[in-house]
C-alpha cells in the first residue's frame, strides 16, 4: 500500500518524450499534421501556458484510502473524468487507426469520441468499444441529408451522444501543412464514414472504389457549410435522440445562446490550437463559460490537457470532464493499440495517485477551493 | 467548399521561414538594414508580444459562407484591410525594387504607400498601380520648395493620399548598420525622387548623373528638418489637396493635436521599431489613442504585424485599417514580384481563414467584443 | 574586517555548479531520485520562481558590526535559522549517508531533521548529532504498534521533535523513476529504521537480513495509511512527549486545523516539488498560512531555498525558520561529510554576509519591512 | 543635417558585443570581477529587466532642431546627464586604467566618480581631470584619521563633491570570484590611495614599497566599519566642506532620513547588483525614493544604465543625472583611453538622437509624460 511497483517501461512515461518518440517513428507530414497548430501556433502554446497559471493546493488528513475516479456525464456515469477527444484520420499514425485506439480504451473501461473523419467506418468502432461510452463527432456536412444518415447511422450503432463540432467549417491556415502540401482527405483517407454512407454514395456516379477522385470531390463540397446558424441546430435534433454536445464554444455569449438552445452539453475547445491563430486559451476561457451557463447544461473542456494535474485544474474550474487528445495518438503512433492502453494505464495512475494527493476521494470534491490564481 | 487545395509553395509559408530565406539571399548589410531596429532592439520585440497579450474569442453559428475584407477608408472603398507600407531604397532587396512590389500588389488589388525614399520615381511607381490605391508617404524636406514639388507630383500622379512620417527627422542609432558602416543613401540608393525632382536638380551645379556626390550631400542637408511645428502643418495644406495622414503618433495628446490640426488620418506606429529605442510597442499604444480621438479622425496602424490574427486584433482595438512592412519586403528579396505576390496570396488566404474563424464576415463586425485581454 | 579571504574551494560554490558536479559522479537514477520532482515538475520550478518575485530593500548606517544568525524555534534556540530537511535513503549519494551529513551539521551547529527512511538507524545518528538540535521526521506508518515504536525510539535517542510528513502517503507520480524502473527501497535501501526494530521485526517470519524480500514487502505494506484524519493525531500524541511538527501544510484551512489540533508547529511545503504536480510555490502558499495561524502556532518552512536571500525572504514573510534539502545532498553526493560541510560552511558565510548587507543584525529585524513584492 | 556618418567603428557599437570582447581579451578572474555579481546574480538581471517594463511614448512636431544634454546637479552644470561611476582596481583591466578613463571623459567633457580603490592616486586622477567635474568616492574606512585625510587630500585635488558608498562595508557573497579564489586587493591591486595616504603610511611599521604584505593586513582592517550609523554622517560634514551625496539608497526611509541628514544627494543604486542578492533592482526603488524626497535633495541613480533610453527612462522617473559603471569598463579593457573614448562617443551620439526622437530638446522636458508602465 502507497508505494508502487513498476517494471521498465516499454515507452517513454512522460508525455515530451512521448512525442519526441512519435516524431521519430512517423513521416514528417504525419507528425505535421498531428502535432500542428493554426498560423503562428501560439493559442497552441497559449494552452498549455494557461495551466501553470492556477496552482493546485492540497489538503491533509482527510481519508483518501478509497479514490473514485469516476464521473457522471449526461446522466452516464463514466468510469474516468475523459474520454478520448475525437481525433481524424488516425490511417496516418498507425495502420489499425480508430480500431487500435478503442480496443485500448475499451479495455481500461475508458470512453472515447468518434471523428466524422474516421479511417474505419463508425458501425465498426462502435462494436470495438462494446459497452464502454462512445459519442459520435459530427462535422456537420453541408448536405442535409448527408448529416441525417450520419445522425442515423450513429445512433442505430450505439453511440451513446452526438458532439457538434462548431470550429471546423473550414480548416484554419495551417502553415506547416501547406509547406509540407499535405492534407491526407485528398488521399481519400479518413472518409471511411463517407465511403459506406449511402446517401453520399447515391450521390456519386460510380463508387468511390471505382472512382476516389469523384469521390474526393464529393466530400469537400459536402464536408461542411459556413452559413449555418443557430436555426439550424433544429435540423439536427429532428433527426436524433441522442443529446447534442456543442464543442468549441469559447465565448460566453455563444454558451448561453447553447443554454436556450436546450443542446445537453458544451465542450469548452479551441480545437487544440488548430483553428482560430490567436485565441484565447482554452482553460483562460472556461471560467467565464461556466458563469454564463449558470448550472444549465453539461460543460466539457479540452485543449492542452497533458497530465493529471491538468485534468484537476480543469475539473476545479468547473468542468464535468475532459477530453484528452494528441496525447493518445502519440502513444498510437509509438506502439498502436498497446501504446495507446500503456498512455492511458500512465494517465490512469498519474490521475489516481495525483486526486489522493491533493486530499480529494473523488471529482466531486475537486472544485473552486482545490486552486489559487497563479502569482 | 471548406478545404483548401494547395499546390506545393514556391517560398515558404511561415514569415519566420521566409524571413531566414530573406537573410540567406541578402547581403549581410542589406538584411540588417531591412530587419533591424533601434538601439536594443526591445521596441521591435515589444511590438511583437504586444499582439500576445490581445486573445481572439470566436463566436459560431453566424453565417460566414461571404468574407468581405474590405474597409473604408477616408471615403475610399479599400478591397483589403490593409495596405503594403511604406519602406525605402528596396533596390538593395531586388533591382526591380518598388515596381515589382507595385506590380504584385496592384495584380491583387492591395494598396500601396510609396515612400519618399523609392528606388524608382513616383511616377514610374504610380503608372505600375493603376486604378488600385497608392498614397505618397513623405520624409517632409526642410527645403519648403521642395516639399511642394514632393506634393505636386504625387497628387499629378494619381497618389489619393499623403501620409507624413512624423518620426524620421533623423535616423535613429541602428548598431547593425553602424556596425556594418552601412547607409545605402549614401551610395545614392533610394534618392530617385529627389533626383528625378525639378527643384532638386536646380539646386545643384551639376546633374546628379554627373556629380553624384555633390546631389547625396544635397540630399544629406534637405532630406529632413527637426524643427518643424505643428504650425508647419499649414505649408502642407496649402500645398495640396490630397487628404494628410500623420504617421507616428503614439501619444493620445500628439492624437488630439492631431485632431485639432484637422488632418484626414493618423497612423499609430513605431515605425517598427526602427527609430525611438525604447518606444512603446505600437499596439498598446491604439487603444489610448483611438479614446483620445474619439472618432473624430481616422486610425490607421502598423509596427509587428505578421499574420492575419495580428491584423484582426489591431482592427478590433480601433484601427479601420493598417499596415504592413517588412513581410512582404522579405517576399521581394527572395523572389522579386513573384515573391511579394506569394507572401501576399498567403496573407490574404490567412485573412479570410481567420475572420470567418472568428466568426464575422466581414471588418464592420471586428470591434472589441472580438477578443479579451491575455492573462 | 569586512573582507573575506578563502583558499581556492575544493567543490562549487555555486549551487548549480555543485548540483551538475553531483550528477557527474552519480548513476542517473540516484541524481535523478534527488534531483526530480512530479509529473510535469512545474511545482519544482515554481518553487524556484516564486523567490524571485520578492525583493529584498536594504537599509543603511545601522550598525551591523555584530550579526547574531541564531533564532528561537520551540522554546529552544537554534544557531542558524535552518535545519537541514529529512531526505530519505542518502545511500544512494554515499556510503556514509545520515552519518556524514549528521557529523558535518553537527560540527558546525547545524541541526537536522532526520527521515524515517535513514539508511543508519536513528540511534546512531543522533549520536553522531550530540548535543545539536536533532528533530525525527516521520512518515507515518499504518501499522499503529509500529508508529509507537518510532515515537518511543526517536524519544529515547535524544530527538527533540516529531516531524510528521502529510504529503506522501504514496508516492507521486515521478516520471525519471519510473522511467528508470528505480525505487531504492525495494532494494532493501533507507529502510534501516523499520529493520532494526523490534515491532517491525516481530511481525516478520525471519529477520530482514535473511529474508529481505519478505522485509520489503512488509515495509511497502506498512508505510503508510491514507486513510489517516485529523481525529488520529490524538495517537501521535498519546505516544511521545516531544513536540509535534506538521510537514507540508499549505491551505490555510489546514492550517487552522492544525492550530486547533494544538500542534506546536507547522512546515510550509511541497516536499521540494516532488509530491502534488502543479502544487502552489511554498513560498506563494507563505503569507496566508502565517496570516491564518495569527501566531498561535511556530510556521517554518521549505522548498527551493538555494543560497541565503532566498532564507531571508521566507523568514521576512513570517517562517521562525526554514529547512534546507536537495543542496546538501549535493555536497554529500561530491564528497561525502565534507562535501556537506563546505556546502554548509558557505551558505553560513552567505547567510552573514545577506544578513548584514540587508542591514539587519539579527533574524529578530528580519520581516515584512524587509522586502516588497517584484513587479 | 539628420543623416549620421560614420567610419567602420573600430570597436563594437552594441554593448553587448563590448562586454564579449572585453571578455575575449581579459583574464578570466578579471572579467569575473568586473562582470558578476552577487549570489545568484539575480539583483543583477532584475536591474536590467526594469527598464523594459517602462516604456517611452515620443512627442512630435516640438522643435528638436537644438538639442541640449546638459545638466545641472549641486548647482553646477554637467554638460552630460550622467558621470562615470566608480569603479575600483580597474588596472586589472587596463595598465593605464582610472588615468585612461579620465583622460578620454575628460577629452569629452564627461564626469567622473573617482572609486577610492583606485589603481592610481586620487591627486594624479584629478589632474588628469582637469577642469571636468569630478568627485570622489568614499568607501568609509574604519580608521577616522584616514577618512579624513581621504576627505582633506580630495578637497585639495578639486575634487567637488564627496561620494559616500553605504552599501559596501563588506564585500558580497560573490560566487564568481570566491570560485576564481580572486581578490585583486589582496595582491595590493586599486590600492595607490592608501598607499600614499600619509595616515595610513605613519601606521605602518615599514612603508608598503617594502612590506606589502603588512600594508594589505592594514588596509583590510581599515577598509570599512559596518558599524556606523547617521550619526557618524557628522564627522565626515566636520572634515569636509564638499557637498555629501550617499550612494546605495533603495528604501524610502532611509531617503528620508538622508534627507533629515542634510545631505547634498543621494543615489539610487544597487551597486548594480554587485551586494545584496535578492535585492529590488535599482530602477523599481527609484519611484518611491523621489517621491520619500520630495523635492529636498538630489536624486541620482545607477545599476543597469546601457543605452541611452535607459537613461531617459531613468531621468523620467526623477533621477537628476545617472552614473555609468560597466560599459566604459568594457571599452577600457579592449582599448584603453581610446576604446573609452569611443564607447562614451557611441553613447552621447546615441543619447543626443534618442532625446531628439523623445520629442524633447532637453532633459529639464524629460518627466513622466515621457514614459508608461508597460504591460
Amino acid at each position: 500500500m502507497g508505494i508502487y511497483a513498476t517494471g521498465r517501461p516499454r515507452q517513454p512515461i512522460a508525455i515530451e518524450e512521448l512525442e519526441r518518440q512519435a516524431r521519430e517513428v512517423l513521416p514528417r507530414e504525419a507528425y505535421d499534421y498531428l502535432a500542428g497548430g493554426a498560423g503562428s501556433e501560439d493559442t497552441m502554446w497559449a494552452n498549455r501556458a494557461a495551466f501553470q497559471r492556477w496552482r493546485l493546493v492540497p489538503r491533509f488528513l482527510r481519508n483518501v484510502a478509497q479514490r473514485d475516479l469516476s464521473v457522471e456525464v449526461l446522466g452516464q456515469r463514466l468510469s474516468t473524468p475523459f474520454l478520448l477527444a475525437p481525433i481524424g484520420v488516425q490511417s496516418i499514425l498507425h495502420k489499425e487507426a480508430e480500431l487500435a485506439v478503442a480496443r485500448a480504451a475499451a479495455s481500461l473501461g475508458v470512453g472515447m469520441v468518434l471523428s466524422t473523419l474516421s479511417s474505419f467506418p463508425l458501425e465498426q468502432v462502435a462494436e470495438a468499444m462494446g459497452n464502454v461510452p462512445h459519442w459520435f463527432q459530427l462535422y456537420w456536412p453541408g448536405h442535409p441529408e448527408l448529416a441525417a444518415s450520419f445522425l442515423h447511422r450513429a445512433e442505430r450503432a450505439g453511440f451513446g451522444a452526438i458532439v457538434v463540432t462548431l470550429d471546423t467549417y473550414f480548416l484554419s491556415w495551417r502553415e506547416r501543412d501547406l509547406q509540407n502540401a499535405y492534407l491526407p482527405f485528398l488521399q481519400a483517407q479518413g472518409l471511411a464514414n463517407y465511403f459506406t454512407d449511402p446517401v453520399f454514395r447515391a450521390a456519386l456516379a460510380a463508387p468511390p472504389e471505382k472512382d476516389p477522385v469523384a469521390a474526393v470531390t464529393l466530400f469537400s463540397r459536402v464536408y461542411s457549410n459556413p452559413g449555418l446558424t443557430w436555426a439550424d441546430l433544429a435540423f439536427l435534433r429532428q433527426h436524433t435522440r441522442l443529446p447534442i454536445l456543442l464543442k468549441g464554444i469559447l465565448d460566453p455569449d455563444d454558451a448561453r445562446r447553447a443554454v436556450d438552445a436546450g443542446v445537453a452539453g458544451i465542450i469548452v475547445s479551441n480545437h487544440g490550437g488548430r483553428q482560430l491563430d490567436g485565441a484565447i486559451a482554452a482553460l483562460d476561457a472556461l471560467p467565464a463559460v461556466v458563469e454564463a451557463v449558470a448550472g444549465q447544461t453539461t460543460v466539457l473542456f479540452d485543449s492542452g490537457i497533458r497530465r493529471a494535474a491538468d485534468l484537476l485544474k480543469a475539473v476545479a474550474l468547473g468542468a464535468r470532464a475532459v477530453l484528452l487528445g494528441r496525447p493518445y495518438c502519440y502513444g498510437l503512433a509509438v506502439n498502436g493499440e498497446a501504446g495507446v492502453r500503456e498512455f492511458l494505464q500512465n494517465f490512469l495512475a498519474d490521475l489516481d495517485l495525483t486526486l489522493g494527493l491533493a486530499g480529494r476521494a473523488s471529482f466531486a470534491e475537486v472544485n473552486r477551493d482545490c486552486l489559487v490564481p497563479g502569482p
